[in-house]
């Protein structure tokens, strides 16, 4: 049996220490948690876009939303983003699991306003959807008004990552089938709305070309 | 040009109020993130496994993690699960959005042990990947012993969930293109270990199939 399993499964959990994985992870996901701790002590959750900014976390969101307000307002939150990437069938239960990836960053954010709130919103649509920026007009001075942006620093010491890899490892169970079973994701086909003559454009195009 | 946009942007951020769209968002996802507050006062996030069985949430994992080993104490919780289902390209980029599906449950969390740990580890198994407990052996009491299970209630007054749903509305660009990118999911070929000569059983085989 080849050593190549066992090496594997000696990285499960794996902790990451080096930012560029981390930002690898950030970048590869599109939606977070975003969670602050309200007066009662509870804490609050809320998902949210976001987009990775150089050092920094974007995320735009609604003041009705409990969590997103209080972040506006000065408290330590904690975002999360999770995905995963394969279900691990071991030999046993006990030992199945799944390959994911995974950052949580702490910190406080603060809200951003004026130019570094257009700026902002600009790169949350630019990450989200890359080119559309240039096919649409930019934002109106009352839809920033409308629109609440944080940042939240990446600080050392403040974020964690983890990512598995690998296999399903030995087992105590020889004649078990073990493996994994990858989790696949893309884009599909779009769908224009109705009334819409316009071609796809070459945002869209690219986002599915990959 | 057809009402039918409008009528499913008006829907859009819709909260949800029957339980069983709460178990639909909560059954379809995998992957969620669990949240306590910490000494401090601080938000403390971790990603986990979960399952819902019945009006409850499992989840399990180590000690190791201080979200979940306060949560195992009796820490108030707050757990999140979200997914996006397609990106929406509006006319401008402040309508432009995303449809998602997503829940929050909050509650204390119970820690299980004794036959009610074995059987919502074997649930929580069964969830994951259906009939792969009849494949294998049962858990080990020192596998048991070894995991820390715990069962969230879904109470009312505790739980939100959100559906976005519909397509870019109107706009007032006519002339851009408008529509949504879905995003495409599923499981791909599984990849045994190596060492495994094995049939792929029949709850993979499942799997795939959807």
């Amino acid at each position: 049996m080849s050593t190549q399993p066992r090496q594997l499964t000696r990285k499960k959990d794996r902790g990451l220490t080096d930012r560029t994985e981390l930002y690898d992870i950030l970048d590869s996901t599109l939606v977070g948690t975003l969670t602050t701790v309200d007066a009662d002590g509870l804490p609050v959750s809320v998902p949210v876009l976001y987009a990775r900014d150089g050092d920094r976390i974007l995320v735009h969101g609604s003041t009705g939303a409990g969590a997103f307000r209080r972040a506006a307002h000065g408290a330590p939150v904690a975002f999360c983003v999770a995905e995963m990437d394969a279900l691990v069938v071991a030999a046993t239960l006990f030992d199945s699991s799944a390959n994911y990836r995974s950052a949580v960053v702490n910190g406080v954010a603060r809200t951003l306003d004026g130019d570094s709130a257009v700026v902002a919103l600009t790169t949350l649509s630019e990450v989200l959807l890359p080119g559309r920026t240039t096919e649409v007009r930019g934002h109106l001075p009352k839809e920033v008004a409308a629109t609440l942006v944080l940042a939240l620093d990446i600080v050392d010491g403040e974020w964690t990552a983890k990512r598995r890899v690998g296999g399903a490892g030995d087992g105590p169970e020889p004649g078990v089938w073990r493996g994994v079973v990858p989790v696949v994701r893309g884009w599909g086909a779009p769908i224009a709305e109705a009334g819409t003559d316009a071609e796809v454009p070459a945002s869209v195009r690219d986002l599915i070309a990959g």
